[in-house]
């Protein structure tokens, strides 16, 4: 009845988290967030660095591959100028790459954008507790004020009109205390008031990094599929210098793939043993940038039946305090009203007070309840460990696909350009037809070999 | 202060809702969201319509080029076997066809999961709001429930241990009194109670709904895939029979293109009128269905500091009596304890039952707070209309961009396929090359011809 149902860690999460976590010495670190840890932090770089790894055996398999090519072909029969056998298989091996890249493209693009949204939903719901804390504070200041300048002006005009009846007078002093007990009580309500930590200036911060984040890698998605599309149209035009081109391009996403398929994988490692249990480090966290009573933290983290209001009971005291100043007042407009007219002003404008003090009290007993934050702490969590979280491993497998695409590309295409006619004769091409460009080149080879 | 900034409609809402509206005899109608008016329903059907006129179009269109492309050919002069020009003009512009339908078909399946996270996001909404709504009627029942049974049993055996004392027993039965009152106004609170509309049931009704939207979407567009990817592996490898096949495909994609385009055309315009201004229409339907008043109705669905609380008063004079009791429980332990000492039991189990009713009235006035259901509110009129519109007008899109694709398509497959060599010739190309499949047919014909 509490709390609605909130974050719950997802399958991915889980599955991240039981992963085996090493440092630099291989030996083994728990998987539990703790990122101010030398340990964690190596071990989070190890997982970087597998990425690294990934990178070079591709280059070293790419250079054995192309240097066996060359080197070892097995000498052509004199007067066989037809191209060797498998040409074909070789072309097409690298469109099946280049789909597969482009595929990976389409899946990066939707892992980008989910981030994004992750992200944006985390900084929503940031702005959103900062509303609120700094309505709570508005609010407290409000009525504050008001009650004051209802006990300097109402209260006291009330007691000089009633000064020749004490108890009259008593009965004003003691709305004026309960007025003061009730300013207080609020006063140690504002409890965000003060504290260094701005949720407003973190969603920022968030905001302007996942902003250069989403610029990169659809920079870096667009370059791909650049890439893509003019080796594809290299290979149909045979273009010698496009394909030359376009293989230094590939060489280049390649190792930004790879790149980038660490700094995903180590991301989503270090996310998922966030994710896995966020609590305990965000209450450390925030108790340590806002030095705030771990009660309170509690409370609006948790949120359960289990924790207690930690300020129940300054509002029983208040919402006591604004009954009896009601008491008093419709004593005193029974009893003095009728003697003093002039009485009747100042009763009138602090009932009126004191209704407006009521309703805004409502407001902040609202504001206050940890419903409200933690609904923003669930949607900030669940932002960030189920849409983040998936999306960077949408990207994962967008770099791991263009990663494969792009070896297989780099293998082929030397071959395939191994394959094309020389350009003498690649001028007389007809070279409007995707799948008849060789024509003219085979034909002028069979014409010289009858 | 009161409520955060909620939903704006965004541009798109604001330009689609500027589009003209006309019934089925041209007369405009009217941009308001209006679905039971005959008007504005024949408006949207004509927004549907359109959608129909632009696959006829596209149909006629189709038909008068292949005609006048089979029936018009210029006589081939004789002895010319070879293909005529403009045959790899042909196939590169279906490629290029393809691709850009292939580019829709990544388009698509964004706005599919968009429009998704949308629907998910309202029902999410509307889940939030049901657990809100039953949380009150849980609370108002338990505190009633808890407070009728104090009267029943602590204060009654109260009344009887302070028989003698007639003052003290006139304080329990000015308890009694009060905790009647409380109770009374409680369950004036509980304002969900046998209403007929249940959030749950809508948002399951509304998952319902968009999980088979959602999977009819995707198997559109993965049938839309393998469309063009095997009409390009027809067209690499000229096998006639695919190309027949997937011809046939492509016009069953085409209209469905044009049939889910004139669907989601009417439900953007629609969705863009609704989008517009919510408020009133969501408030009159609400009002419709549960008949609740227009003053809780306008506070939870505006919920700005001109609308004031309904249940300020209830909550008031609750708040009051329950001041009230405890000060004459203070009155019955300061007076009738050091007496009767059989009286303390009851004493402190009332102040304990005080003391969790006002915890519970707290969370009450948290939870009838318009803050949390407008929130809700809010949260569902963004998932609707801006990430489902934005959704839809991706969809738009794709339908768009493959429907523009097939028709290129299916005015260039015949054409194509005019080009292919006899299929006995077929059997002897190397058709392992995707570039070089027409080598060995030419060959041949330049044999022939010479």
């Amino acid at each position: 009845m509490g709390a609605p149902p909130g974050y719950r860690p997802s399958a991915w999460v889980h599955l991240l988290h039981q992963l085996p976590r090493a440092d630099f010495q291989l030996r083994p670190v728990p998987s539990a967030f703790a990122p101010q840890e030398r340990e964690y932090q190596q071990a989070l770089l190890l997982v970087a660095a597998l990425a690294g790894l990934g990178l070079g055996l591709s280059l070293i398999f790419i250079a054995v591959y192309l240097i066996r090519f060359c080197c070892c072909r097995p000498p052509e029969p004199p007067g066989a100028k037809s191209p060797p056998p498998g040409g074909g298989c070789v072309t097409w091996n690298c469109i099946a790459a280049l789909l597969v890249g482009c595929a990976g493209i389409g899946v990066g693009f939707y892992g980008n954008s989910e981030t994004s949204d992750g992200v944006s939903q985390l900084s929503s719901a940031l702005l959103h507790a900062n509303h609120t804390l700094t309505a709570i504070d508005h609010l407290v200041l409000e009525m504050v004020e008001r009650l004051n300048e209802a006990v300097r002006t109402e209260l006291t005009t009330l007691e000089e009109v009633l000064t020749q009846r004490t108890e009259l007078v008593a009965a004003a002093r003691g709305a004026r205390r309960q007025a003061e007990t009730v300013a207080q009580q609020l006063q140690g309500l504002a409890f965000w008031r003060g504290v260094p930590l701005s949720p407003l200036q973190v969603a920022e911060d968030v905001s302007f990094v996942e902003e250069y984040r989403w610029l990169a890698y659809v920079l870096l998605l667009l370059l791909e599929l650049l890439v893509c599309l003019f080796t594809l149209l290299g290979l149909a035009r045979q273009s010698k210098w496009l394909v030359i081109v376009m293989t230094v391009m590939s060489l280049l996403v390649l190792v930004l793939s790879w790149g980038s398929m660490g700094l995903e994988a180590a991301t989503a490692v270090g996310l998922s043993d966030f994710c896995s249990s966020p609590d305990s480090y965000i209450l450390n966290l925030t108790q340590e940038e806002t030095g705030l009573g771990s009660d309170i933290l509690n409370y609006y983290f948790l949120c359960n039946q289990a924790v207690s209001n930690p300020f129940q009971q300054r509002l029983t005291l208040s919402q006591r305090a604004l009954a009896n100043i009601h008491s008093q007042l419709q004593g005193l407009e029974r009893e003095a009203v009728p003697q003093f007219p002039s009485a009747q002003k100042p009763v009138l404008s602090l009932e009126e007070t004191l209704n407006v003090t009521e309703g805004n009290f409502h407001q902040l007993v609202a504001l206050l309840h940890c419903r409200g934050l933690h609904k923003d702490y669930g949607s900030a969590l669940r932002g960030l460990c189920e849409d983040t979280l998936e999306g960077l491993l949408f990207l994962l497998l967008f770099s791991l696909l263009s990663a494969g695409a792009l070896a297989t590309v780099l293998c082929s295409l030397p071959r395939a350009w191994a394959l094309f006619p020389p350009s003498d004769d690649y001028e007389d091409t007809d070279d409007d037809d995707p799948f008849n460009p060789q024509e003219s080149k085979r034909f002028v080879q069979w014409q010289s070999s009858i």
